[in-house]
């Protein structure tokens, strides 16, 4: 059996796999101060409300619902467990058998992406406790982007600084692009030579994928550049970061957190970073809300716009990840203005494609498809397929 | 009489216009620790070497000049003095005559643009003391952006912080910006719809013109932003910023110097910022060279595509600055690849096109231009415009 693990700032998911098919699924998240978690399994769906506590030790919560459950009797029948792993450097560009050399490494980069890294560490600490005799497998989260050209991954900065630090573009969301493009094959035949793919949740980026490889993504060394999200400030002048940090009186690390934890959606409303509370607001005249979506959208537009003449021309356009999979009318406001790139939209198509699979595009023009992502379930495939040494 | 003035931090301008028509124009630079001046006047053409005192000395030494040709006879012909003005803030959004309460403000905003800003305090310094009787005017180098829809210059941090500092995208270029469509109205009769400007000289810029008006462009607060430059890094992750600047050492004031001073086509490269060096070491074989050339290409595609996508379409491109308006090569690797965008070039035309105007395109799509902007006309132009209170 295989335990996937996808663990982020403010939600922890697992699946269970045997014989590749999901038996059971886990889903816990802090919502404005509460915990829930969502069960899934043999058909059946459950949610509740659970303690700090059991948040806290998810990982032997949601073991021991899996043996009441009958649905593993030894802990020793988890052969292996994946676990996401967000971190920045060629190190993690690989999905090896996580051991002490790993954690000190992962340990050692820990501050360039603490949002996630440092829960991350948490998680492999109570693993490692409550299953000592599974294979701990990292799944890099980057792993995909790979194949990046240096044209895309280099700054402008000295190259001896550049190499001696590992200051270059890594991407994120590569496990998510993994599943998307495994279900965009079934769903076209082949993959089509150029695609833009949209990541686009509290985390969001957008990726160029070319002859089915990372050609350029939105996401830097950290997951704080690309896209405005949630939180993150994503795009904004060096020269203007500067000047803030002095501003603010803030040290380095104290403006990162800053720009991960208090930008983005957020502050740009000064109200929410969730994305359906926002139209909502919207809907009812709050123009913080409609300044927060509008410029999300402008973003997106632009880097579709980027990466299309990055790769030139786009073949393939997939929305993805929570914003992606259900909102139409998100979708729909990203895409008017795009038909000069050959992306024209079936208004009724995508109105009809919430949180499901299908293509949205009028036929005319490149593929415009939704593809819901699968990452528990990539991460279980990787984990699988990794050599143990 | 008009005198316009263009200060940079390694070169001196300066023109004079009787009745609108140049009459004597003077451009000092710095090359490799040596001063040299270029004279023009009454069809004529001198290039000389001249000591660091007399390029410090810029205004009295060029002025001297002048009355020695009998170009003036008296400096109180001088009626008023443009100076371009690189500085950020809405204060700076127009062309006022400069007084002591402005000259506070451009002190206390110093340190934004310090590349700019310095060596024009100086400049000015030097003016009112060699013309105390000339009225002296302020020519914003970003007021053609004052058009800019919010959801082009809002950065995602939270707003009463943006207010409170002013922290927004104001962006720069806007005289060459205004010279160039100047010039494209003749050229084509009518200004189009969605017009893309490339800039590109030391510092680079594009910006998205739609209806005459600025929509988007790529500098920011300061001049940072944006495109790869000689020795500016341009876009980067916030995160990589921050790892870059704990690992440097650097305190905020260091790592600005660095990113404008050390970083862009001369750290890519290794070697220099001049594109003309770097095309002539890549056909060496040079691989820093070819790094630096095609990162810095890249990105300008990559922002075509965006403001074309931001715009909803291109119906003109136009190349100014140094290297838009001599280097055809460069201009041929900007445009491959962007057919999709109906930018489509015709290389016997792009290659007669050097330090001259007209159309490279092959007229089956978008229009494409080269058009030489003429900063210190315009300067003059605005000079001459600017209601005196």
């Amino acid at each position: 059996m295989i335990l996937a693990v996808n663990t982020g700032s403010a939600s922890k998911k697992y699946a269970l796999y045997g014989s590749g098919a999901e038996v059971f699924r886990a889903h816990l998240e802090e919502e404005n101060g509460k915990h829930v978690v969502g069960f899934r399994f043999a058909d059946k769906e459950e949610k509740n409300e659970i303690t700090e506590a059991d948040y806290k030790d998810a990982v032997n919560f949601i073991l021991e619902k899996a043996e009441e459950l009958k649905i593993i009797k030894d802990r020793k029948e988890i052969e292996r467990t994946g676990v996401r792993i967000v971190a920045p450097g060629e190190y993690f560009y690989s999905h090896p058998r996580i051991n002490e050399e790993y954690l000190h490494k992962l340990k050692e980069i820990e501050e360039v992406a603490p949002l996630h890294i440092t829960p991350v560490l948490e998680e492999l600490d109570a693993l490692i406790d409550a299953l000592p005799e599974t294979a701990l497998i990292s799944v890099s989260d980057g792993e995909f982007h790979s194949t990046l050209p240096e044209v895309s991954y280099a700054y402008a900065i000295p190259r001896d600084v550049a190499n001696k630090y590992g200051i270059r573009r890594f991407g994120y969301h590569g496990i998510s692009i993994r599943s998307v493009l495994r279900e965009a094959e079934k769903l076209m035949g082949e993959v089509p030579e150029k695609i833009i793919v949209c990541h686009l949740g509290s985390g969001a980026s957008i990726t160029a994928v070319k002859d089915g490889k990372s050609f350029d993504t939105t996401m830097g060394l950290t997951p704080l550049e690309g896209l405005v999200m949630g939180t993150r400030v994503g795009d904004i002048d060096p020269g203007a970061l500067i000047y803030l940090g002095e501003k603010l009186g803030l040290v380095y690390e104290e403006l990162g957190d800053y720009l991960n934890r208090q930008c983005g959606l957020l502050a740009l409303s000064g109200k929410t970073a969730d994305v359906r509370e926002l139209l909502e607001l919207e809907s009812r005249g709050d123009e913080g809300a409609k300044l927060a979506l509008d410029v999300f959208i402008y973003r997106i537009k632009k880097y579709i716009g980027a990466f299309a003449a990055g790769m030139g021309g786009v073949d393939a356009l997939i929305f993805t990840a929570t914003i992606g999979e259900r909102s139409y009318i998100m979708r729909e406001r990203i895409l008017a203005g795009l038909e000069v790139l050959g992306l024209k939209i079936d208004e009724n198509k995508n109105a009809a494609t919430v949180s499901a699979q299908g293509f949205i595009d009028n036929g005319s023009g490149a593929r415009i498809a939704v593809i819901p992502a699968d990452e528990l379930g990539e991460i279980a495939k990787a984990a699988e397929g990794a050599v143990l040494t």
